[in-house]
């Protein structure tokens, strides 16, 4: 069950200061500089660490100053003319992509009391963090058997019961029956991706070749590659993967050692979903966070894959011509540098580090594995955690945190999402 | 929180019988006919309906005839040379599309102890319902106020704080601050849908006109004319639209007369949420679902709206049009005839009526807005409800049950699409 996140507002004693003093803004409209050279509002506003001092003027961002602006009652005032902006005329001043998104991620954490500083600032910290799983070396014998595979179903049907029988308890290839019901039936079932593994690293035979096998996946998913790829790289570090369909996900994950069935009176559950998440595909926000949420709502750990992010093992030939396609990543920017809570208070840039940094996003907006996956290279370089802040058409903001998974031995990099409540 | 179905499969009078008599079924290969002429296994076969009479055969389907030989040890033998053949023998024999998922699902129905049917055998029965959904005539008075719209963030700021808390308190159109925290901020925004019907049908101006906002919309979302053209239906039936985002759809939906804030001490809360799915649009499966999950686990009603289905003022040139379009709707078959339970037992054919048609599908197929309205259209007809049975990689069969919505006025269809437990 998802809940609302809800929490108090309380005035600071710096805001209660600022709304006491009436913050004032001045606006040098010709080079875009919203400033205060005050010293009672530049000290009210250093004490919450707001803008960048420069030669005697405090600096603010186009943010920072909408959101003084909207919560502090500040006013901007031309600062030739003395005549006063509104919010909606000093927004269309600092006009800018991603403003409304970035104002909202900023407000909100701002309305938790903590510090945001601009993502210019990030230096080098030692927050990165990777989640070590574990991995070991798959061995499979070539066991000979024959298959007939459905193209319109994607499904390999077997009559080979002792095989499939031993694939199955083993390694939990396939399905007899139904799934909690594997004594419903006696026809054996492997799904495509356990068909063209068990045809790559096992001695399954069907009536259609594997390339074949693969160009039906192709057609049925653009991604059914990057697809099979990703159920590979995990299969043969000893992971057991079957379908997510129940989950909203592409597959869900049982670790090494997993067999079917019971461990005592309990069916093993699986903890972990997988989603792949090509390198080269737009995805509306809307839609990739509905895959997190899904999982969520299963008390599921979600596992995003972004397949052609670094492989591992890189043909020098083929790096180079992806460096030359289109399809070259852009680069990315993130937002802002997020402070978050310590213990008895919360975080300031003078003495303490920044916790994340934060990539702002609308509802609306699309996200490409290309330029998340730069996000998280640019998070690694800082050693920060990255977060995601979505702001939805409420402006209501929510939050995923990604951490890198460290699989050893596999070709891919993986990492997990997780919808927090900061 | 899902939770997987689990039922306890208990073998039948009949099964029972029929394990024990050892089911022989003949195979006219030619012809492609299987089918039984022994009296002892037409009458124990005839007892929970299988198959259908014909010169003093019973004639079984394939998916009635792999099941048989799957669960109930049915042996399938060549009527002219006696030789036997394997189940996959049969399923290649009776190789169609959608041989799986057919006898997936007719599987999942036969384990439930339910009786299930060729979808030829329908007549014409009163079980096709639809659910009432109030319906007033919303009006609203030209309010003359200005916006700033913002076409990366597809949102419009407004300073006229009059005007806004009017539209705000009585209409529940835009957002002070931030849902739950309409104190927190005095700017009024208002999301892109809400702009264009503000435009249309009050009087806010913008620094767009309505056509280059609908553009601008168009360029970020492909659907974005239905998703509006579905947006503005229901508010003109006085229902407020907000964000579905924490919920994974297109909108939340509140009945008429919802006002922002709380009842008492309560939060308003929606217990609808919209997904607007067009007709000319072909989805996965398994994305189709997942939407439907996410409702799902947050306890709302999902509706599904399949905006072009059959407008109600056609235009009588665009609809020739259509006809002779590429897009022109195929026709589709649904696959079986279901009987449920009744008081005391379960319906069996000769006594009682069936209640859904069913729709056989897998996880990997693509279903398209055009064949669901077909589909609800064949319903309809017949007048039974729609159920959709979806067959994972693993052979698990989930269900999906449509009602049509009755909401007087509106200009599209809806229905309400519900993941049950049969």
């Amino acid at each position: 069950m998802l809940r609302l996140f809800r929490f108090n507002y309380s005035k600071s004693q710096t805001e209660e200061e600022g709304i006491r003093i009436g913050i004032k803004i001045k606006l040098d409209r010709k080079n875009k500089i919203a400033y205060t050279d005050e010293m009672e509002h530049i000290t009210a506003l250093n004490r919450t660490s707001y803008g960048h001092m420069d030669k005697g003027r405090l600096i603010l961002t186009p943010e920072e100053t909408l959101y003084l602006m909207d919560i502090r009652n500040a006013r901007c005032i031309d600062d030739k003319e003395g005549t006063e902006y509104s919010f909606d005329e000093v927004a269309k001043i600092f006009y800018a992509k991603k403003l409304m998104a970035r104002f909202f991620t900023l407000k909100d954490w701002r309305d938790r009391g903590l510090i945001i500083r601009p993502y210019s600032e990030a230096k080098r910290y030692k927050k990165w963090s990777e989640k070590k799983y574990p991995s070991e070396e798959f061995q499979l014998d070539k066991y000979k058997f024959e298959g007939l595979f459905f193209p319109e179903d994607l499904m390999t049907i077997s009559d080979n019961m002792e095989i499939g029988k031993l694939l199955y308890d083993t390694y939990w290839f396939g399905q007899f029956g139904t799934y909690k019901a594997e004594h419903r039936g006696k026809t054996y079932k492997l799904d495509i991706y356990e068909t063209i593994f068990l045809m790559k690293h096992s001695g399954l035979k069907t009536n259609y070749s594997k390339t074949k096998i693969m160009k039906f996946g192709k057609e049925k998913h653009k991604n059914f590659k990057s697809m099979y790829d990703v159920y590979e790289d995990w299969r043969l570090r000893g992971y057991v993967l079957k379908t997510g369909f129940k989950f909203g996900t592409h597959f869900r994950v049982y670790f090494p050692g997993a067999r079917p069935g019971r461990k005592g009176s309990e069916w093993i559950h699986s903890k972990h979903v997988l989603h792949i998440f090509p390198k080269k595909e737009k995805m509306l926000i809307s839609e990739w966070a509905r895959v997190v949420r899904v999982a969520h709502s299963v008390r599921k750990t979600f596992i995003m894959a972004i397949p052609s992010a670094r492989p591992r093992k890189m043909n020098v030939e083929s790096d180079t011509r992806a460096n030359k396609s289109k399809r070259k990543p852009k680069h990315i920017d993130l937002d802002f540098l997020l402070y978050h809570r310590i213990k008895g208070g919360i975080a300031m840039p003078k003495e303490n580090n920044p916790k994340f940094l934060l990539l702002s996003l609308s509802e609306e907006e699309y996200i490409g594995g290309y330029e998340l996956s730069n996000a998280l290279d640019e998070c690694k370089q800082h050693g920060l955690k990255l977060l995601l802040g979505i702001a939805d058409r409420e402006s209501g903001v929510t939050y995923y945190l990604v951490y890198k998974i460290n699989l050893p031995g596999s070709r891919y990099e993986y990492y997990e999402v997780e919808w927090i409540q900061p």
